[in-house]
């Protein structure tokens, strides 16, 4: 199995967090996601346990809402004592929505309205991570109206290709993010901010990339931002207060993925950095990651129930489900991989080759290829997809004008709705 | 300019519908999708004039909701006495919500659940156009329960490549939809069909693809179902009543694409499959035809506002808009192309070569490559992105926790809110 979190009982079915999907898709019906909230939170206590260890207490993980924002999650990560990052108004919203304190958060994107700006000072936000010369004007505007000295960190662009694909490779020079080291437009944009009244730099953050597995990345990002902050300190003086080494660790969505130990990873990189700061006589900054898909992605899986099985011989099999792009466009966008069964028949044998695909009136409309299934497969039958925590739910539509799943959450003593499913009234509700 | 509907006014401003989209821009905010109605309407009327015209007057074509799917847009479709085709129960839902009448809408899809099936049926659907054997007797059974004879047309897969991109080429012997004639399945269905006593075979339907520019092959389908319609009389005496020959004329995305005249199209395809229909000694069907895209793409048109300006020497440059691919995920999708403009900035000379990206916190957030505009550009400025009709609002998520922008519809006399922006309310209404 991918995850310790799965299993099959002795119905044969799949289980999650040791409940039996089958029984949840009939009770729940299907499209469904399920969430395994003990696996969130011990994903959350991983990076914050091991972050508070090696960095020491000032450093903090950032749950980054992106990979999936509703109310519940921040909930969580509240309890758990995680910081997050947001991308905009909306992630504010709902994190507020569950109380979120706002002084640990972290306002991304590059390209923050004004209308944005305000909204998050009015909702004392912690943090704008400044992205552009456009940006840091408009904070400090909007500061200075609000008789305010906003903090802000700044995204600098390292220069690392993670090797990773191109979608999700944000830490190269050419990037719509940051302000690019190597191009002298970070060393500008330090010396820009600091001459700002109204605008507070407490330091700088990166992002090299998602799903990254390579440890080394991030012994060359550390690299490259600390020689930075030594030069920045060298030619402006500067003390930098935070870095924020952004997120990514890879998680596993099929079994040829490697498993990735957190802990001893930010063991590695916590000596790394101190021995560099050391070596460039500059104190530790407080350090700062944001796993966003790391935290949710394993937690979840999705069910769907088969609806036909074409067998086109010497083309192709077809397995078709009753969701698709709509509650999960990763195959459509990044041909992404993912581990696909047949939850109600998981003793036995598979040896029906076909693609999963989707509701959708859309060819692309593919969950996954080349996925081993037994051949009884038929109408009715449960479908899992695991691994799908993390930019599912978040990037869902109505494509079709279908309804969005609904979210259960899986607990210790039983389940909750985190997430209603979408009515036939909620899609229309704006249309006048 | 790609399309007739589209102008630049006395301030150097692009007008759509001779409206100016920079005061529409400042009036309602942005991200907004803008729609001119009677461009909608022409593209309607030529459909149905041509089609009544050339097939007689028992031809219709049908709207295909998924491209723009909303109440104002049936109204439309109602008041201009075209049919419709629908892929679920939600877009039922929506045309219900605008009094469709139920006789001429047609259920497509490669998997239908039971509750769609009966949800259609309680609501009068005209036809299913089946699309697997479980589908048929899914139907056949629960019309039984109903005391109905329900209507169905079959899909056929004439086995025809476009020679457009994967993603849309759904005529293909290897293809979720349908059966194929190549294989003998389509045969076979219809076979099993008509042995059915709940269900009144009404005839066939197939679909080649979007974006359809060359004529030549809609003559080669028509060519190859009416040989099968032939072919089905002979062995079963089966005699057809409706031909549907799915969608497709390709519209203009950019300069190059050519201007496809669709009279003269339907024109030579009517005069061809009466030509086939004499020789074969068959009956001309009742014929249908499915434009969607070509309805609604050229009315529509998104305009966003600047947020950042980046130029990176030796690179790239960056224009950061305040949307992207939670509005729009076709670039990030298909990398489909699309023309852009600045359009507070018409007659200025475009010698600034730029990526035009989104606000959403992923590298592949792209609008659009190699955008010629301005050197001038900057924060504050509104983009358009033309002939986003089609499989824009249709597909638009909250990713990010961004709200859907709204559409407002241009009219003769002055413009009404189609759909409404969402609120923030809106975005976390099912978060329990």
């Amino acid at each position: 199995m991918i995850c310790e979190n799965l299993g099959i009982n002795h119905m044969g079915n799949l289980t999650l967090a040791g409940r039996d999907t089958v029984e949840l898709a009939k009770k729940y019906q299907t499209p469904l996601f399920l969430m395994d909230e003990e696996r969130i939170r011990k994903n959350y206590r991983t990076y914050i346990g091991a972050m508070k260890k090696y960095f020491g207490d000032d450093a903090l993980p950032l749950y980054a809402s992106k990979a999936a924002s509703f109310r519940a999650i921040y909930k969580i990560a509240m309890e758990e004592g995680m910081g997050i990052d947001v991308v905009s108004c909306g992630e504010i919203y709902t994190a507020k929505s569950a109380n979120f304190p706002m002084e640990e958060v972290y306002f991304h994107g590059n390209n923050k309205t004004d209308f944005d700006i305000k909204y998050a000072m009015e909702n004392g936000i912690g943090y704008f991570v400044a992205d552009s010369r456009e940006e840091i004007d408009a904070i400090d505007g909007i500061s200075g109206e609000m008789n305010l000295c906003q903090n802000i960190i700044i995204r600098i662009t390292p220069g690392i290709d993670p090797h990773t694909y191109d979608a999700v490779a944000t830490g190269k020079v050419d990037s719509k993010f940051g302000f690019a080291i190597a191009t002298g437009a970070a060393e500008d944009i330090v010396k820009y901010a600091l001459s700002k009244k109204n605008i507070k730099l407490c330091g700088f953050h990166c992002h090299v990339g998602s799903q990254v597995f390579d440890s080394d990345v991030y012994f060359k990002t550390a690299d490259i931002m600390l020689e930075f902050i030594a030069d920045m300190k060298s030619k402006f003086g500067y003390e930098t207060e935070i870095l924020n080494l952004g997120g990514g660790y890879g998680v596993r969505y099929i079994e040829s993925d490697p498993v990735i130990d957190i802990e001893a990873n930010i063991a590695q990189v916590a000596k790394m950095v101190k021995e560099k700061c050391s070596e460039l006589r500059i104190d530790v900054p407080a350090i700062r990651m944001e796993p966003g898909r790391s935290i949710v992605a394993d937690s979840g899986l999705t069910l769907y129930t088969v609806g036909s099985v074409k067998v086109i011989p010497e083309y192709k099999n077809y397995v078709s489900i009753d969701g698709g792009m709509a509650d999960n466009p990763r195959f459509a966008l990044y041909g992404s991989e993912y581990t696909v069964a047949v939850a109600n028949k998981m003793n036995e044998e598979c040896d029906f080759l076909c693609s999963v695909v989707g509701r959708c009136c859309e060819c692309g409309d593919i969950i996954q290829e080349n996925v081993q299934m037994p051949s009884s497969v038929k109408r009715g039958d449960t479908i899992a997809v695991m691994t799908t925590g993390a930019y599912n739910y978040s990037m869902a539509s109505n494509y079709n004008r279908l309804q969005r799943p609904p979210i259960v959450m899986l607990t210790k003593t039983g389940e909750y709705t985190a997430v209603e499913r979408e009515s036939f009234e909620d899609i229309i509700k704006n249309d006048l």
